[in-house]
């Protein structure tokens, strides 16, 4: 059985890796920017899309905003990109923000921004997928209404992947990112040469009337047309988001790791932006229409569209409209989109673990986390992710406007904290550095983190003022429930750790004055044998065997043996009116303690091992129960004398270490 | 938290009971007859209607031959109700027909038919829990379509007090039997009166046309026609189930064991007999309609009935005739069967245990059914039949015609080989026993034996030839399969206990020459201390503290630490290049004992003990997993050296024993 899952184990995950080559999955400037890059790059799938969308709500004149919405994106995203270049540089060991702030605003900014960058890190896989899955249903009708299914099973599949380790999918990542850039590219200068040439025909939704929701038939004015512009802003912003994970990722980059890591920063930063302000003045160029709900906005010749029209993401209209005439191209750039917003939730699972290793090594979340599993990655962290955005998936249905208002919250938090935190390091730096040079350098990057965190704060403002009912209070919400539970778990650690604590060393040395030891004896058998054999081997200064009177005939019969085998062993009979075998040994034990609390009592357990998982339901588990029992039980050591049956033959203990608690009497 | 359970579990089962209390537990006949009888007496609230419902597929003609088979029915059940007075006075011990089959006819026998009872154990459950939701819900036009639900619930509430304890259920159901019986006796007396005085009304259903199904156009003629009468007769033979509850539960009777339970045998047989001829007679006199499938069958005016019509079960339509005029008597009937049908799966919660713990304790089944829960009752045993029977209930959605064909097959095949090995039992009597009058008693008795052996084997042959493929094969299955499995599962006992004898008594004086002691040390703390203080008190021959080496810096830091201490025990660093900590122990002990295999290592682990289950969470699990690989070494003793934290104080490791395998770290 154990075999089995061993096996399959191996294939779904890979072999185990040593130690020492964790240095070879450092990844190239030329395999880290798909990696980590593909989350800001693939949001170009979505935020303009959510721009048009919430736009479109005050009718089509609304529409022709687009394009200064996306500017004003594309500057906020341009200085937090340059705003991050110098947090890399300053600190280069993959806390990222959550180091940043812990460093320089103290431990409570330090989690808040850690429980805001997980929350995201699962939204980040929740969008990203379920985007990726509109794609897919866009281009493959029979998918329609199975999205959220799809995207289910993408994410378990990005889990076995990830699970393998982070190399081989950084390898596996590059090609589709590259094809991304080039196909995303060749549709942006297409575009514009036909737009130039005259020749760029409209887009298939063109054709429709779009009528503005009620509340804005007066199209975008007054307090609630700028509240809407806010909101179509705060739903760009999720372009944004993907830039905090290349800080978090710096570990794994190539040496030298910050300057690598800060060049695929600006590289991404320019890309993204370009995409961006392309996608939305073509999109105003070919007429693109994008409803929020177009069964009620949208009308063709004064008719409502039928119940079967699907909204096909920007892109995809882009794509269709651009190349015209050569219908494999929207084809190959949905497919090709979907698989970049794959690869941006396999952002996540890269930063996810990451995080959560280093808030276990702080004890902020359970200890486990920051044990690798045997492919190097953080398994835990990875499984932990998947589970969380599978539930937000179904939740949500895999809708992705519904989806994105509970994005974006909390990668805004983490970036004003953090920048609130670099300005306070330049500060301190500055305290302390002589040369002028330095000096002025790092008043330069004082300046630029000044104006991030100033910006940041600004946009946080906006988005949560503006996503607040929609849905970010589900965030903030997780976000406290994180931050409590992370503190609870650090003081436990702390408590525990401080009873643990080593304070007076010569009492460490003192030890137990006499030992006594008891062995329990159900039947004479060899397990019995062995387990008293052990015990007389270790020269106790008093040993008894002890057994537990249940039927009086067995007693009877256990006496008479074991008087026939002439040991230099008493056996003393406990009573047990309840029939229990657990409650008078804890009892004997206990007394034995009380007479005299200076002896050490080692009581011996004859145990027998089983070699299949079957074969344990045939055993009683009183032997499990007692232990556990009688470690509750102060100066006892409860030592267990194994016998291993033949049906153990050949086996170590080692094949299956997760059914092990299983397997043993 | 495992406060709460436990409190939860005193309230819904009681207080542990001690063992010399064990004999109040024992019944009175007039407790003993409504515990044990109430399954066959219960019976009569549905065998007529199936006997009625088989005869209703070849039409209204036929209905008139349903005295006759109850007749045919009435006489069977007399004849094995003589047989079964034999085998409690011959075996009262409580085995039944399993122990009169295992000793006259031999283990596999025995187990055949022991396979048999639980099978028909966990349908009797089945079928009585549905029949009282079918009456239920003809009570209460609400539990319609929720019959399913409303017999599950129903098995839980009496999985429960049965937890409590026979004694208690044993009197709490004494007053609704006799109550049915009363009142079942003035609906026949009240009837024949009615009939005789002229002024018994017409039943509800006799107003509808009833037709045949088209098999039967000609009603009951030639083969099938025969085959239909067999059928309606095998249906019928479901009122003799519970005859072989009371062989199997004449311990729990006063004494003389085998008489009083011999005299309730008798009893009930009589009553359970009048009964059903008298409810056939009045279903016959009133013209109660009673279809397989209404819908189809009935017709009203030329009319099929309503979709609404739902076929009140014939003790309830024989209720509204005979009390005509007085509403109260037809819900009084139908709450008190249901109650008395509830009572008769009560008989397979006392009668499934007792037959399970002693398969148990033969080593057929797993050991743990053989010891009693904390109530005097087979903890085990109740709940594995509850389960049984709840899957079963789902499974065929409560219907009581579905279920019936799987029902009795067990009982007859129980019947028929008890009887034999009775046969048996007297000819090996009769070969020693001089005493004439004795030898004269001793003949009648195989007289009645052999007549019922030939009897129920008959019935048997009936039984399979017409119900095997409207579900009998299912019952077969299940038979068959846990024939295998008992087989199986005493030929591992004796594997193991053949492997555990102690077949040289010298070998076990034989002690290993030096004790090798080995402390694992993860960090400087008080745990280890204590371990280490602890195995140094046991004065071995060798002591090494080891630790594994998986983080560079942490191993340079336990080191010094280790080195300040200045204790006398050397400290190992065992190289862990893939970041495990088990299996390099294991590895190392391995070595260990390799090199000196007559010597005895003792591992000492420091092991934490939390208070709390969640507190579980927060700690590795890398202790529990190596002391479960340890046990797969030989030459080993694995000692836990527990350091209880402060959140275990005042907990014995006592209160809630399900939880402690979760507890320790």
């Amino acid at each position: 059985m154990s075999d089995i899952v061993d096996a399959a184990k191996r294939l779904l995950v890979g072999r185990p890796m040593r130690s020492e080559s964790l240095g070879h999955t450092l990844l190239p400037k030329r395999i880290a920017l798909p990696v980590f890059a593909s989350d800001a790059l693939s949001s170009v799938a979505y935020a303009p899309d959510e721009i048009l969308l919430t736009l479109s709500l005050a009718g089509i004149a609304a529409l022709a905003f687009s394009p200064w919405v996306g500017l004003v994106v594309v500057v906020v995203l341009l200085i937090v990109v340059a705003s991050y270049r110098q947090n890399v540089h300053a600190y280069p060991s993959g806390g990222g923000d959550y180091e940043v702030a812990t460093t320089n605003l103290g431990p409570s900014a330090g989690i808040g921004v850690a429980s805001a960058l997980l929350v995201d890190y699962v939204l980040t896989v929740a969008v990203s997928i379920s985007s990726a899955a509109q794609y897919a249903s866009a281009a493959i009708p029979g998918l329609r209404g199975h999205e959220a299914l799809a995207a289910v099973i993408a994410v378990v599949l990005l889990t076995l992947v990830n699970l393998r380790g982070v190399k081989e999918s950084g390898t596996a990542f590059a090609i589709p990112t590259y094809c991304y850039m080039a196909i995303i590219g060749a549709l942006i200068v297409t575009g514009a040469f036909r737009f130039f040439s005259g020749t760029l025909p409209q887009a298939q939704s063109a054709e429709f009337e779009l009528s503005a929701e009620a509340a804005f038939d007066q199209g975008l004015v007054g307090i609630a047309g700028a509240f809407l512009l806010a909101r179509a802003f705060a739903s760009g912003c999720a372009a944004l988001t993907g830039v905090e994970a290349i800080s978090n990722g710096v570990p794994a980059f190539r040496k030298p790791k910050s300057r690598n890591a800060a060049t695929t920063l600006l590289l991404l930063g320019t890309i993204s932006a370009t995409m961006i302000m392309s996608i939305l003045l073509l999109a105003q160029a070919t007429g693109v229409q994008f409803a929020e709900d177009p069964h009620s906005q949208l009308t063709l010749n004064g008719e409502p569209v039928s119940d079967h029209y699907v909204q096909i993401p920007v892109i995809g209209q882009l794509a269709e409209a651009v190349f015209s005439g050569f219908p494999p191209a929207f084809y190959a750039v949905s497919a090709v989109t979907g698989l970049i917003l794959v690869l941006a939730a396999n952002t996540a699972f890269n930063g996810f673990p990451v995080l959560g290793s280093i808030l276990g090594r702080d004890g902020y979340l359970p200890r486990q986390l920051h044990t690798r599993g045997d492919r190097l990655a953080f398994s835990n962290g990875i499984i932990t992710l998947a589970v969380a955005a599978i539930v937000l998936i179904v939740v949500f249905d895999a809708e992705v406007t519904r989806l994105i208002q509970l994005y974006i919250v909390g990668v805004f938090v983490s970036f004003t904290l953090s920048q609130l935190g670099m300005l306070r390091h330049w500060t301190r730096e500055l305290r302390t550095e002589p040369n002028p040079a330095v000096r002025s350098r790092y008043k330069r990057s004082r300046l630029v983190n000044g104006v991030g965190f100033g910006l940041t704060g600004i946009v946080l403002i906006i988005v949560l003022l503006t996503k607040f009912t929609h849905g970010a209070w589900i965030t903030l919400l997780a976000m406290g429930v994180l931050f409590v539970l992370m503190r609870g778990i650090r003081k436990h650690y702390d408590r525990v750790s401080q009873e643990l604590a080593l304070d007076d060393v010569s009492a460490a040395r003192a030890l137990p004055s006499r030992v006594h030891a008891v062995v329990l004896v159900s039947k004479v058998h060899k397990p019995t044998m062995r387990a008293l054999a052990y015990a007389r081997a270790a020269r106790p200064n008093e040993l008894e065997a002890v057994s537990v009177g249940v039927d009086r005939e067995d007693v009877e019969r256990l006496t008479a043996e074991w008087e026939a085998l002439d040991l230099p062993v008493p056996l003393r009979i406990l009573d047990s009116p309840f029939r229990e075998i657990t409650r008078p040994v804890v009892k004997y034990v206990r007394s034995v303690h009380r007479e005299s609390p200076r002896d050490l009592v080692i009581v011996y357990i004859p145990e027998y091992v089983v070699g299949h998982w079957w074969e344990q339901l045939l055993h009683n588990q009183s032997a499990l129960r007692l232990k556990g029992s009688l470690l509750f039980t102060p100066g006892v050591v409860v030592a267990s004398v194994p016998w291993q049956l033949a049906s153990t033959r050949g086996q170590t203990g080692l094949e299956g270490d997760t059914f092990l608690r299983g397997r043993r009497m």
